[in-house]
C-alpha cells in the first residue's frame, strides 16, 4: 500500500497541472481545436524526395542563434549565441553552435584549401585535405568556450538570458588528426617549443600555442558531429584545442609555424588578455575554468506551471577535465542539493545536469555550482572580482544567479 | 635513430601521396588557382545574423539523403537513406538521418499534441508535451535501424553504395523519459502484458510492444541530438525502443494501450515478419543482430589515391549490447585484422571502426565483421540463407563486401 502511495506521488501532483494548464502555451483539453488540429491521420504528409538535407519544424522558429547588435561595431566581426534554453543532452546540433570571427565567414572549397607546417622543422610540408585524411584518426567529444562567454557579468547582470550570458559555448563530437601526427611527420627541430596558428580568413587569425599543448590533445578537425565542419566553425579544417579559450580554436586552418617563442601577435596582447584592478595585465589564460548554468528555468525559458512537480536543468564543463558534480540552491544558497548528472562524461566536454522539486509556486533564487574532477569548485562572481576586478572582459566562470518569480517569469540577478 | 626512423615512415608514403595527386579530387600543389582561388585573406565573409539556423557548405551538396524511385509506389510511403559514406565519427547530424514513413510527414503543432495512456490502468491519462516535460528525463545515444536496412541483398548484391545498402540506420542522442515512468502514472494493472503504441499521422501506425521492454530501457523521446525531434522523426514525441527495429519506434506518439496480449496488426503480421523459405514466418523478430558495413572506401567513395598509407573506415552496431571488437579483412577472408574503435561505446549505439593499411595499388576485397558484447558473431550472407531462405527483405545482417579496382573504385560484390 505504501508502495502504491509513492508511486502516485506524482500523479497527484499531475492533476494539478491539468488546471493550471491556462498560464502555459499548451492548450486545454476541452479545446475544440485539439480535434480540428489534430487531422493528420485524415491527410498524407509529404514524401521522402522533399528534404534531401532536413531542417527543424516551423514550429521550432524561436529555436535560433541571436546576436546582440550594440555588443559588437560590425555583424563580420561579432558573435552570436547559442539557444542553451532551448537544448537538451550535451550536444550542440550544428546549425545552432554559436559563431564568433573576426573577419566574416570564409567559404572555401575544400579542394584548393592547403594547411603548410613550416619554421623549425626537419621538412616543410603542404597537405591537401585528402593527405590529411589519409592520417589515423580520433573521434572525441569537447566544449568550445569564447574567453569571453559571461563577460557583460564582470560589472553585475546586465543580459537577461542564458542564451546572451552563457552561449558562446557549444560541445560537439569532433573527428580528426591528432595535431601530434602532422608535426611528427614534419619532424620537430629540438628547439620548437610553440607554434603560431593561421587562420586564411580576413582576419588573418594568428595564436601562440605551446608545443606541449600540441603534442597532447590537440586535433585538426574536419568533422563535427558527424558531418563536414559548418562553414563558420571554419570548413574545411580547424584545430582543436580541448579546454582552452576558443580563440586558440583557429579556423579555416592554412598553416602551423613551428618557432622557439611565443609571438605575441594582437590577439593575445591586445586581445584575450585579462585586464587586472592595478592596470596589468594576466596573459596566456587558456584554460577555461570549471563553470556551469541553469538553462531551465531562465528568463527566456519561464515556469510554466504554477506549482508542484518542477525540473531545473543546467549544463557544466570544466577545461581540466570531468565534472563529477554539481551543486544546485532554489533558495539563494541557504541550502544547496546535489543535482542529478545525466549522459556521457567526457574530459573537457559538456555535462548535462538535473534537479527535480517540488515548488511550492512561491519566489526562488536558483543557482548552479560545478565541481571539477581536480576538486575545483566554480567561485561566486564576487570571489572573482575580489582576485581580478571588474576590468576585464574574459574568464567569467562566476556562479549565475536567476530570481524566479511566483509567475515563473526569471530574470538576471546578483545576490552578494 | 631508429626511433627518428620509425617517425619518418609515413613522411616517404607521405611524398608518394603528392605525386599521385592527379587522380584525386584536390588540385595540383602548382595549379595557379590555389592562389587564385585564396582570397578569403583579402575579403570580409558574412557576419553573424545571416544564418539564425546554420547549413552546411555549398560544396557539400552531395551530402545529402537519397531514395530510390523503383523501390516504392509512392514517395509518401517510401524510405531515403543516410549517406553513410559521407560521414565519420558515431552521431548522424539531424539532417541526415533517414527517414522511412508510411503516410508522409505529419507536421504537428505541439501545443495541440497529447498523448493518451488506457487500457488495463489503473487511471487513464492524457499528457500535453509540458505534462511529459515535467516527468525526470535521461539523455542515451542509440541507433536505430530499419528491419528492412539491407533487405535487397538476399537475393544478391543490388545497389552500388552502402547509402543504399546499409544506410537505414542513424545514430541520435536521445532526451526522453523513460516510458517506464509515465506507465507508473498511470498504474498498469496486474494483467497489463502488452503495449499498443499508435502514431498520429495518416498511416495509423501501430505496434504491439511487450510489457518487459517498456519497462526496460524504453523513451519517450522529444529531444534528438540536443534539439527537438524533426518532424520526419516524429516531431513532438516519438517512442524509442533501444536495439528493437525501427518501425516500433513509433513517430507522432500519441496513445499508449496496456493490453494483456499482443494486438496482431498490419505491421506485425503482414509486415516485418520474416518469410521463411518452407512458407512460414519469423514473427516478432525485434533485436536488430549484431552488423557492420565498411563506409569508405564503398561504391559512392572510391580509393582517391594510387598507393600507400589507406584508412578503411565503418561503423557496427548491436541491438544486444556493444561493439567490443570488429574484424576486417582485404583479401577477401583470407587474413583477418583487428580493426581500431574510436569514439564512444554505448549500449545499442553505433561503434565507429578503423583498419589503417599499406596499399599496394592492387584489387582488393574488403570485408567487416562486427563481434558483439554477448560474444555473437557477425554471419556471412550465405549462412543467414542457409538458414532463412531468401524470401525475407528484413533482418540481414550479412557480412557486406566490396571490390575494389586498382584504380580505387569499388563495387558492391558476393563472395563465395
Amino acid at each position: 500500500m505504501s508502495k502504491k502511495n509513492s508511486r502516485r506521488q506524482f500523479l497527484k501532483a499531475g492533476i494539478a497541472v491539468s488546471t493550471g494548464l491556462a498560464a502555459s502555451n499548451a492548450v486545454a483539453d476541452d479545446d475544440p481545436l485539439i480535434t480540428q488540429k489534430q487531422t493528420w491521420n485524415q491527410e498524407l504528409g509529404s514524401g521522402v524526395d522533399e528534404r534531401p538535407y532536413g531542417m527543424p519544424s516551423p514550429f521550432e522558429v524561436d529555436v535560433k542563434r541571436r546576436s546582440v547588435p550594440w555588443l559588437t561595431a560590425d555583424p563580420v566581426s561579432s558573435i552570436n549565441f547559442t539557444p542553451l534554453h532551448e537544448l537538451d543532452g550535451i550536444i550542440t546540433p550544428n546549425g545552432l553552435c554559436f559563431e564568433r570571427h573576426h573577419g566574416g565567414v570564409a567559404e572555401y572549397d575544400p579542394s584548393y584549401h592547403r594547411l603548410m607546417i613550416n619554421g623549425l622543422v626537419d621538412k616543410e610540408l603542404v597537405f591537401t585535405m585528402e593527405d590529411i585524411m589519409r592520417f589515423p584518426r580520433e573521434n572525441r567529444t569537447y566544449f568550445l568556450e569564447c574567453a569571453a562567454n559571461s563577460g557583460m557579468e564582470w560589472r553585475g547582470s546586465q543580459l537577461n538570458g542564458c542564451q546572451f550570458t552563457h552561449g558562446m559555448i557549444h560541445n560537439v563530437m569532433y573527428t580528426g588528426v591528432p595535431l601530434r601526427s602532422l608535426l611528427e611527420e614534419a619532424g620537430i627541430k629540438s628547439n620548437g617549443k610553440w607554434l603560431l596558428a593561421e587562420g586564411a580568413d580576413a582576419s588573418g587569425m594568428t595564436r601562440s600555442i605551446p608545443m606541449e599543448k600540441a603534442l597532447d590533445d590537440c586535433l585538426v578537425a574536419f568533422k563535427m558531429n558527424g558531418e563536414s565542419l559548418r562553414p563558420e566553425q571554419g570548413y574545411p579544417l580547424r584545430l582543436v584545442v580541448p579546454g582552452w579559450e576558443g580563440n586558440m580554436w583557429i579556423k579555416w586552418l592554412r598553416r602551423i609555424e613551428v618557432g622557439d617563442q611565443p609571438w605575441h601577435h594582437r590577439e593575445e596582447t591586445s586581445k584575450y588578455t585579462d585586464l587586472l584592478e592595478d592596470g596589468r595585465a594576466r596573459r596566456f589564460t587558456w584554460v577555461m575554468d570549471a563553470k556551469s548554468v541553469i538553462t531551465n528555468p531562465s528568463p527566456q525559458a519561464p515556469i510554466l506551471h504554477s506549482k508542484g512537480p518542477t525540473i531545473l536543468s543546467g549544463v557544466a564543463w570544466s577545461g581540466r577535465g570531468t565534472i563529477p558534480r554539481v551543486d544546485v540552491t532554489i533558495d539563494g544558497g541557504k541550502n544547496w542539493n546535489m543535482a542529478r548528472m545525466s549522459g556521457p562524461s567526457f574530459d573537457k566536454s559538456m555535462h548535462r545536469f538535473y534537479y527535480e522539486f517540488d515548488w511550492n509556486g512561491s519566489d526562488l533564487l536558483v543557482q548552479s555550482r560545478a565541481h571539477d574532477s581536480t576538486g575545483y569548485v566554480q567561485p561566486t562572481k564576487d570571489e572573482l572580482r575580489s582576485i581580478r576586478g571588474e576590468n576585464s572582459i574574459y574568464h567569467n566562470n562566476g556562479i549565475q544567479t536567476w530570481h524566479i518569480n511566483a509567475k515563473g517569469v526569471a530574470e538576471n540577478v546578483e545576490i552578494s
